[in-house]
């Protein structure tokens, strides 16, 4: 079965059940394909805390509407943004290293690229660089989801959280603030409301 | 062979074989997972834009550093963001609708959840708002991304175009705002550079 065949099967659990913990093979599944999600640039301008403490969860669960997927997920995957331009810019160079390895006429030949993704980071203000960086999590969130289906765990995207607490809980440095968390575990209980969708009719409209 | 059996298959395709055309069947699919994938409060706050019209697709080649997957690809799909408050407000009510049905219980039981989602979108600044449904795009996009990836079809996210200028080739409504293009189709041809993503331990923090 492939993430298709159950993307009627996936929904947004509410509450999981501890008892059925999902494995850190499945975890670790999850996490390449978070880790291969496409991203701007290939920047993958993103940190994600993988919790399993309960007492971070807690934490986290007492700033987040004491949603019930805070404490019986089996893991909280909180992708947070890298912020800091200064820090995305030697990320570039990071980038162009990982890219060239240890082929020097390569890296020369990949100084435009080094030079426009510096450029494009720049020309950004700090709020337009915080937004770019917020939305490549969205598509690692996306990645993140996919695997889950595929796998047959179970998860939750959420975004009510007071982000300054949980920033404060995960002791985050500045050039990092929380974005939305991915909870993953088994369902101790199906939907309680069938799932709905708006009509293709809705949603697009081909050209 | 699923999803995660291609993450290391996939690439950010940079130009298309208009001679090896995704199939309308196939299109269904990557169109079926995008309306299936979650979304803030479930209002799946976007519209997508499904081009196959060659002047259009030249259109946004033009507007977008000529950028080869434009006009190669089979079909562009461009996220537009729904960034009215006032549009939202009233989709709160047609997902309340479609939740309930006919049941007029249910729809009293709903109340509370029409009026937190209502809420929630009063609360936000119209920047804020705009970028909480831009970010909803951005698991679509994820989910049309690992559509392709599971049915072997090719694949590009985009975000390099001119988006005042896509809302004019477009025509867009002042309510939506072009946020992100998913070109998709058959690769001319293989990656030219090897995949690379940052290490694990660069990506993730286990607590």
């Amino acid at each position: 079965m492939g993430f298709l065949d159950n993307l009627d099967w996936r929904f947004a659990t509410k509450e999981f059940d501890p008892e059925k913990p999902v494995s850190k093979e499945q975890l670790e599944k999850v996490l390449a394909a978070i880790r291969l999600a496409p991203t701007s640039y290939g920047l993958q301008p993103f940190h994600v805390y993988v919790i399993e403490d309960m007492k971070i969860k807690k934490g986290i669960k007492t700033n987040a509407f004491l949603q019930k997927q805070m404490d019986t997920a089996s893991y909280l995957l909180v992708f947070c943004a890298r912020v800091d331009k200064d820090d995305m810019k030697q990320r570039v160079d990071e980038y162009i290293n990982l890219l060239a390895g240890e082929d020097k006429l390569k890296k020369v030949k990949l100084e435009p690229a080094r030079l426009a993704r510096k450029a494009s980071i720049q020309s950004k203000s700090a709020e337009e660089f915080a937004t770019w960086a917020m939305k490549q999590c969205y598509i690692a969130l996306g990645f993140g989801l996919a695997a889950c289906a595929e796998l047959k765990i179970d998860s939750c995207p959420m975004e009510g959280f007071s982000k300054e607490a949980i920033d404060r809980v995960l002791e985050l440095p500045e050039s990092l603030k929380s974005t939305v968390i991915l909870a993953i575990g088994n369902r101790k209980e199906g939907p309680k409301n069938p799932k709905v969708r708006f009509s293709n009719d809705e949603l697009f409209t081909h050209i």
